[in-house]
């Protein structure tokens, strides 16, 4: 299952040759690329499928992304929903089904300029929250698009509180329907995709009055636009809300309902059901909805999260290889950036995080699919775990890797903030992912949480989940190293890790116990000891995430050069780690100055290690160059004669301003004289 | 000198009342707020001169931003050049000069939204380099706008590293001209600003060649577009380099020259001369270049840099206190966001430290004053410090305004998203600073140089400029805290902080002079010493940041809560400083992991303390609603409703997107039945 040694079949470029520059680091890689792209697909049959699907994808001229830098939002609304309604036929062509194999890349390939993604979330939330009449009523028509649907949660006053919701649904016994209102501006529908001027249906979310008595927030299928012109319908407020920092492609609206009317059938109703003489029943576990938006947060992090990421870090290395400035050497020609330490320093960290990231990912969606089979068998035990796993990860790694798309984009300089590197775009659409599907501060509270508890069972003796065992196993001591070698034991930084995680779990619940013992209120003590809760559901995540990765590099082949490079990766990521944290680990004495001293040294070695493999490693992630749509990225490193032709085409470069005629040419002409 | 007791006055609102969520705030503020606003403005007459010029400014509808986030670049173009023409007409009209006290505000009023920033560059640049002659010769001209300059140094493959440039200039002494080429694409011109598409002229640094010797780069005037019709002068290729993660208003530029030739007195010659026989002459001393580009450095830092935090806390904080969000306590309603220990942690340390920027702002106009004076007297020993100063605190400042736009915007959840609450183009815009004008890893690697240099010198017993006789003061100590109440001493603290200061520089040292003595090249050690440089670098300009914020608040009035306020801010800007940097100051064990925790108690107790004054402190900033241009932050706290009035005023809302007859309508139409 060897492939060719080299990733250029698939790289298009319409440039002649590769840049001398970045041609030259190709040549001495310590291990075999397309290898290790097997091994991050999954396997090298994976390998062969996404590239046929992304073949399929890019030379279609509907989904080109080549003049994306250039358009307004109405245009990349416009291409978007081309895009959306194009794919769906192309699928049909192809043959591939919305569960099949392929469909996993299409999103990819896509790079996400795609709309009606909150028509799926649509799709989703009846298939799970709906009744069997339900999915057969609207599954059907709208795997069509014979009506586009939306998911109308957030309000403008009401995010991550959804017991807050101000929206009402009122049953009218004598007509047998709802009544849905927006009491309020602050209730008024706000964020949600495809509503501001796609969607013709929509789930509303609304507390549910029956007799003058409120039953708690409720999911509605609401009808909000005409599918005869798409006006929208009697009772209906609803538009765009206007720009944002990216997302252009995407209609983000709001929606005020005044006493729009709907049929008691349009309640969802799998888990409770309100019944015609308005008797309430609730019906299961209310868990399973707790278990969704797991499922959301773990879907999102791979394609939304890492993958761009592992974009920037090919633009940023490929591109440091190329530009040259400066010398390192007096009388020697300019130096290739990614020579200097400083440089190294910003972008190899990155790059391990990226590789990091890609296995934690693989450990999240096993550990998903191990509980969606309990939970097929009626056993929810392992929910709480799984919700403290995907809330801390989604933070820890949405975070991370937005840090470390800033800090590609910078490391390219003046043309890292050119819309044509690909980097500020890339930018501005991964921040997002901080603050939607749960922000982040939240959802590490949440974590801490289930630390909290976990360590409080452990102390007690209490059996806990797999994951936190570990909370048990609190012993003093300090860390044995003894030179700079020694870190680079993954036994060494791996203890490290723990302890640390531990100290801090272990002291927070200290804080807290005092002082709720010293008389302050329980609500009032948590609030008081958030901020050293978010660090120790961090430290919890990072001792994980070190740990899969040490794991996973034990399993991994040990030919072709793979598992020795992926521990290098490994211990820059853990090294990384504790150098950027130092005080965590020197907070006890658990390692001392002169040992911060050997991870520092071990650290900057690693540095000039990687450096070497740098562009291989980033080539293994294997993306095209239409998939990077970066000037300063592609494959072939021709980065200058790329930005110039790029910025040819600018639309400004293709038309005399109104503004010279209006204001400059009276001035220039004033008393024109020969100068 | 007191003003009274309220802001409202130039708080224009088109909404009736004051949020009173927000209204509260401002009821309890433990220090008068215009005071404050008069101790920023250096004095209560400065407070009116501002607001004066602001008032004048935003009355004109010429220059409102009200459309701004709904812009083209095309647009945002012309707003610009428009702008910057009524601004002389304006100017002229008011009796306001160009060195004026009014034309310092004038920028700020503008938000920086106007055209012909380089042009006054162009203008510096003849007035600095050029002889008398010739600002004679082109600087009235220039001031009435007959032509419009630019300034053209950056090439697409050469930053930083001057000495790289590209263009050539060849003297050809039979006409007595210079012949200016582009021999590469990499030598073409970049990124100046105004050249895109409004300059006629330009300043072009380039290679001088006389008799095929080059006398390494200098400045030339050449003119690139015709005034009489605005098209490009022969030999001339020029444009627009395309869209940006910001300044979509200036039309960066690129510009490459094919044998133009332009008359011997074109050259910038002040310093050296090319006479007409080709014999080169230089004159006089090259620091005052050096000299330039310091100044520009420092003066950017204030409105670039320091107001858009300063306006960044006002949106989040302001927010923060109506925007209401889950229970802090069971039964009561949700609470101020503000409330949460994790949010005042987000912000808090922000505002902080846009005090502690300001301050130490201020202090290096002094001591550019001060060196200005010094030169002009042809005293050029401060000159080094100045560099080092400026670059480290250019770089620091940046560096951490940006962090902390960031967070703010983050802090604001998915509402800090939209373009509507300010948030993300001020922090586009912020992020461009870490890069222009000296990309900050290298900055501060110039600071660490200077640090070593004077370090050494001062072990040797030699005298070394003022900000760095600290360094001779190495003592082993340990920190002598005893409770957290004693980390409220600024003595503890700032010695702290030189502590781990020279810890740091002293440590690198070491490392760099063992390295050369075990037989590493000199260049080749220092580069293995980069990335601690960097960290000693900042150590330095953290620890005179924070001596400088002590000895202001020292000297403020102790009247009107003044300076209590102040010194709770200073603390807390100490404290979060060694809290998030913990590492440094546990490594030698000055401070001890117990110490450590009172710095944190004393931290988030301070977060408590300064809440109840969060918003009086940022009304103290006295930003009108206009130059906020935020739905979010606008004085009386209308957050919901403005979203949604500007919303509405999109222009996506404003027409039916052709994207449903196109691509909607038929899917929607298929077998259209009742649903």
């Amino acid at each position: 299952m060897v492939l060719p040694d080299t990733t250029e079949d698939t790289q298009g470029s319409g440039l002649a040759s590769v840049n001398p520059d970045l041609a030259s680091e190709r040549l001495t890689a310590s291990f075999c690329v397309p290898r290790l792209t097997a091994v991050l697909d999954g396997g090298a049959e994976r390998t062969r499928l996404r590239r046929a699907v992304v073949d399929v994808i890019e030379s279609d001229p509907v989904f080109s992304r080549e003049n994306q830098y250039f358009q307004s939002q109405n245009e990349r609304y416009e291409a978007a929903v081309r895009k959306a309604v194009h794919v769906r036929k192309k699928m049909q062509e192809m043959g591939w089904s919305e569960d099949g194999p392929e469909s996993v890349y299409i999103y990819r390939a896509l790079s996400g300029d795609v709309a009606f993604l909150l028509h799926r979330v649509f799709m989703r939330s009846i298939s799970v929250l709906g009744s069997d009449k339900q999915v057969a009523k609207w599954i059907p028509p709208a795997t069509e698009y014979q009506l586009i649907g939306s998911y109308a949660q957030t309000e403008l006053g009401h995010g991550t509180y959804l017991q807050g919701l101000e929206t009402t649904a009122v049953f009218d016994i004598s007509t047998q329907e709802f009544i849905l209102n927006t009491p309020t501006i602050s209730a008024m529908k706000w964020w949600p995709g495809d509503m501001g001027r796609s969607a013709t249906h929509t789930v509303v979310f609304a507390q549910l009055y029956i007799h003058g008595k409120c039953y708690g927030v409720h999911p509605f299928i609401v009808q909000i636009r005409s599918r005869q012109d798409h006006s929208l319908c009697p009772g209906v407020i609803a538009g765009d809300i206007g720009p944002k920092m990216n997302f252009e492609h995407i209609d983000n609206g709001y929606l005020m309902l005044k006493n729009v009317r709907i049929p008691r059938e349009n309640m969802l109703n799998k888990f409770c059901e309100v019944q015609p003489d308005g008797t309430y029943i609730r019906r299961g576990s209310q868990k399973i909805n707790y278990f969704t938006m797991t499922s959301v947060r773990i879907s999102l992090i791979s394609d939304e999260v890492i993958l761009p990421l592992m974009k920037a870090c090919t633009i940023a290395i490929r591109y440091s290889v190329v530009r040259r400035q400066s010398k390192l050497k007096p009388g020697e020609e300019e130096a290739k950036i990614l020579d200097y330490q400083t440089q190294q320093e910003k972008l190899l960290p990155q790059l391990a995080a990226a590789y990091a990231f890609h296995f934690i990912n693989n450990y999240l969606h096993e550990l998903f699919n191990r509980g969606y089979r309990e939970i097929q068998g009626r056993n929810f035990d392992s929910l709480p775990e799984l919700h403290a796993f995907s809330s801390g990860f989604k933070a820890m790694v949405t975070q991370y890797c937005t840090s470390g798309l800033e800090i590609c984009l910078r490391a390219c300089g003046g043309h890292g903030y050119s819309l044509l590197s690909g980097l500020p775009s890339l930018y501005t659409k991964i921040l997002a992912s901080c603050i939607y599907e749960g922000e982040n501060t939240i959802l590490l509270l949440q974590t801490a949480r289930f630390l909290i508890k976990c360590f409080t069972a452990a102390s007690a003796g209490q059996p806990v989940p797999p994951s936190v065992t570990y909370l048990a196993a609190m012993k003093p001591g300090k860390c044995p190293a003894k030179d700079k070698l020694d870190f680079l034991s993954p036994d060494i930084y791996t203890e490290a890790y723990q302890h640390a995680a531990i100290r801090l779990i272990s002291s927070t619940a200290a804080k807290l116990q005092d002082l709720i013992q010293s008389g302050v209120e329980r609500h009032e003590a948590w609030n008081q000891c958030t901020v050293q809760l978010v660090q120790a559901a961090k430290a919890h995540c990072h001792y994980i995430t070190v740990k899969n990765f040490v794991e996973t590099v034990e399993k991994l082949e040990n030919t072709a050069g793979i598992q020795n490079i992926m521990k290098h990766l490994c211990d820059l990521f853990a090294l990384h780690g504790i150098f950027s944290n130092a005080g965590i680990f020197l907070h006890d004495g658990y390692i001392t100055g002169a040992q911060m001293d050997m991870v520092t040294a071990s650290y900057l070695d690693l540095l000039g290690i990687i450096r070497k493999d740098a562009v291989p490693l980033v080539d293994a992630f294997d993306f095209t160059d239409k998939n990077l749509n970066s000037a300063l990225g592609s494959y072939d490193g021709q980065v200058y004669q790329r930005l110039y032709d790029w910025a040819r085409k600018a639309p400004t470069n293709k038309q005399i301003s109104p503004a010279y005629e209006k204001y400059l040419k009276p001035l220039l002409h004033n008393k024109l004289s020969k100068l």
